[in-house]
């Protein structure tokens, strides 16, 4: 996931009117009949993650994915599924390794970081040069880096919000910029996780301000605590990377919608959210296919229900691990059009421990009724001013409400972006109440559910 | 580590008589320093896998570990330093990938086990024949096996006392012959570990009765549980495996030995001992650099107290992974001579919890002196007719005496024999309690420790 916080308007969207709050019963036996039983959204992520496995944006395994989908959706009865397709430039990385030839020469673990200069099958062999973390890169004289492969160490901590993420990411965000403009011939840096795993953890980056891309990756945090211990014994150490990639080109990507269709089709929708596609090494099961099967879970919840006044857009963004593309085109092509909230999931599967709200003042009794039907699960209210998620990011940041259901962060970055991240690691009862908390939430701005005619006995 | 429980004396070893021993205040006094203060175990556990790192048997780098271990052990003041070398066959691995060909095509994570043949560079294809366990492929006919790739899967638990590998690791051991035997193309089992990370469990096996050599691979757990899920969707499933690995032949490998010289060299010696080669991924910090580390730390101990009674020999044993050579050469050339009591650490770093013995009916007394020092550390005393170790298990089987310290191995087969053997996973703390126990053990059976005279002051 990419992260995009948005607390200011930047475009003023039409305000919403209020509308009716069902009765606190009726969300309440939704809530807890999804905590108790919900298998959708197991049975979505189990499903993509190893009917499709890898769906890295803009490859065919990403194309499978969305053929996937719209079979699944379609199966589960939701109304309009279509893929919605844009192009994207696309970089696939291959064979991969690093090994410290002097003094002490071992193997070490490396995954390129997206975006990062190919070595080609011979390598790239330099002097390593260390920095404690980014700033101390920042103030480096070029001569001290000048034809050096830049190593950057960080102190990234885990914490339930997932705090440490921006803060401690800069390595990889602005370091291989940094060092291409200082004249390094590679970087690699700390992975930017959490664990004690050789399993390392990639993520997008690129190079800006016309800096000549350089081959970059990342090392697991054993193999950096190993690179600092060889480091402080004092003599000149020597490094050789291989990293090799392609960039294959302009190719499509696309964003997978469905929808429950509401009473009333001139109101604005809800559009609740994740992304389909996965970084390369894992199965991307906590990014984001349970953030997918949340979203479509709990839609799928409030139809079985019934009919709900206004219609709940399901969309499974394409290409969010590589630069957010999937929601950039949502919001070219829909983003004038008003929505009732947005809605993403891309924090993993653990418990939902916080709820805020962007809702506007005039919508302020919708968000303390969320807050107050979410406490039975665990779920505290936080801010009613602010909402965040990585592909409604920017819409977010233009003046749509939203609504933002956060995960427990605290194993996240032992997972995040490396091969580690597969089924295993989603809890299903903490599943469940992520799908309870965002059921809830449907039940309370979805208008109220007009519930089927009983059927006439025979 | 390969464990061997040496329960009977396959031949009789001559009795040694008791000695006496020391009062329970000086051993006191050893034990509690070395669980306050021990840096020595920390020291060469850091150095070896940090200077060195991994060390598989019969490659230059277990010839580098040795000289290493020359130079440290001369360093630490230790007599007689010297390396008794033997011959041994050398299989090394290189490239390894695998992949699900057909219905869902994705990669897995794959290493190959010791003395698996070679794939070559173009791989193997086939579908996939599934075994729930060892016995189920035992009783399968040929025709089923025939040409294809055998899977096994086996419940392996967690166990504090290790006892699921023997059990569990049948799998690696016996089912590359038997796949074999029945004809099968290559084979790929579950790796033999507890964890839920994609680093795989590699592992020796031998192709015995005869068997053809196929290429044999340990898929991850997480890899493992994803083929499940595959196979359970009922189509046929095909996988590539490539697993390049080559014999090298002959090579050298070697037991490096040092010593704390007794007051009556007549005596047989304590030997105290530990493995140190490692796996090639990891750098074999918990199998077996800790224990390495916590035999010569222990005697080191009893060297900065005094001159014990008799000697301590500290034995770093080579090759024990790919076949216990260096245990099986120490026996060879030393299994003859009298030994007071062998000793191992193969078992990680954590917390030792029990102890058992095996120094006969007539030193009851000192096993009995031993589990009482032992019990302020929290160690329980077992039997008194067992003790176990890998490279000294042969000489333990043919009647030698000899003590057990059990440590905690509840976490142990998340690490052993992956890539993420790293030092990371050593507890400072508790690698100071296995010295504390060991220095305990080697303080009563050294009989007596004279201390140095004072010196005099100017």
């Amino acid at each position: 996931m990419i992260r995009t916080l948005a607390a200011a308007s930047l475009l003023a969207a039409a305000p919403l009117a209020a509308q009716s709050i069902p009765s606190p019963d009726k969300v309440a036996a939704l809530r807890d009949a999804a905590l108790k039983g919900d298998q959708y959204a197991w049975d979505i992520t189990e499903g993509l993650t190893t009917e499709v496995g890898p769906r890295l944006a803009g490859t065919d395994d990403e194309a499978r994915a969305r053929d996937w989908s719209v079979r699944k959706l379609t199966a589960m009865g939701f109304a309009n599924v279509r893929v919605e397709t844009f192009d994207m430039p696309v970089w696939v990385r291959s064979r991969e390794s690093a090994e410290i030839l002097a003094p002490f020469p071992q193997p070490m673990v490396i995954a390129a970081l997206g975006n990062s200069a190919s070595t080609g099958p011979e390598g790239l062999a330099g002097e390593i040069v260390a920095f404690d973390n980014i700033e101390a890169l920042r103030s480096a004289p070029d001569e001290a880096v000048r034809g050096k492969i830049v190593f950057i160490d960080h102190s990234m901590p885990a914490n339930q919000d997932g705090s440490g993420y921006g803060q401690f990411g800069a390595p990889r965000r602005q370091g291989p910029t940094l060092a291409s403009k200082k004249g390094a011939a590679g970087i690699v840096i700390r992975s930017i996780g959490t664990d004690h795993h050789r399993n390392p953890h990639t993520g997008v980056m690129t190079f800006n301000d016309g800096a000549r891309p350089i081959p970059a990756g990342a090392l697991t945090n054993p193999d950096a605590d190993q690179l600092l211990r060889i480091l402080k014994r004092g003599q000149p150490v020597r490094m050789k990377i291989v990293l090799e990639s392609r960039n294959l080109g302009t190719r499509q990507s696309g964003n997978v919608i469905a929808e429950v269709p509401g009473r009333d089709p001139s109101l604005p929708p809800i559009l609740v959210s994740g992304h389909l596609d996965s970084w390369d090494q894992g199965t991307g099961a906590v990014d984001d296919a349970s953030g997918v099967a949340i979203a479509a879970a709990s839609a799928k919840r409030i139809m079985d229900a019934g009919r709900p006044l206004r219609t709940i857009r399901i969309v499974w963004f394409g290409a969010e691990e590589v630069g957010l593309f999937g929601g950039l085109d949502y919001r070219a092509r829909h983003g004038k059009e008003p929505h009732y909230a947005l809605i993403e999931s891309d924090f993993g599967a653990d418990r939902i421990w916080k709820v805020e709200s962007k809702l506007g003042d005039a919508r302020k009794a919708e968000a303390e009724a969320i807050g107050k039907a979410l406490t039975p699960l665990g779920i505290v209210t936080g801010s009613f001013t602010e909402a965040d998620g990585s592909d409604i990011g920017p819409m977010l940041a233009d003046g749509h409400p939203g609504v933002g259901l956060s995960q427990d962060g605290t194993r996240y970055f032992d997972l995040h972006h490396t091969p580690d991240d597969t089924l295993d690691k989603v809890d299903p009862a903490q599943l469940r109440q992520n799908v309870a908390a965002w059921t809830t939430v449907l039940a309370i701005l979805s208008g109220g559910i007009e519930e089927p005619k009983a059927r006439k006995r025979r």
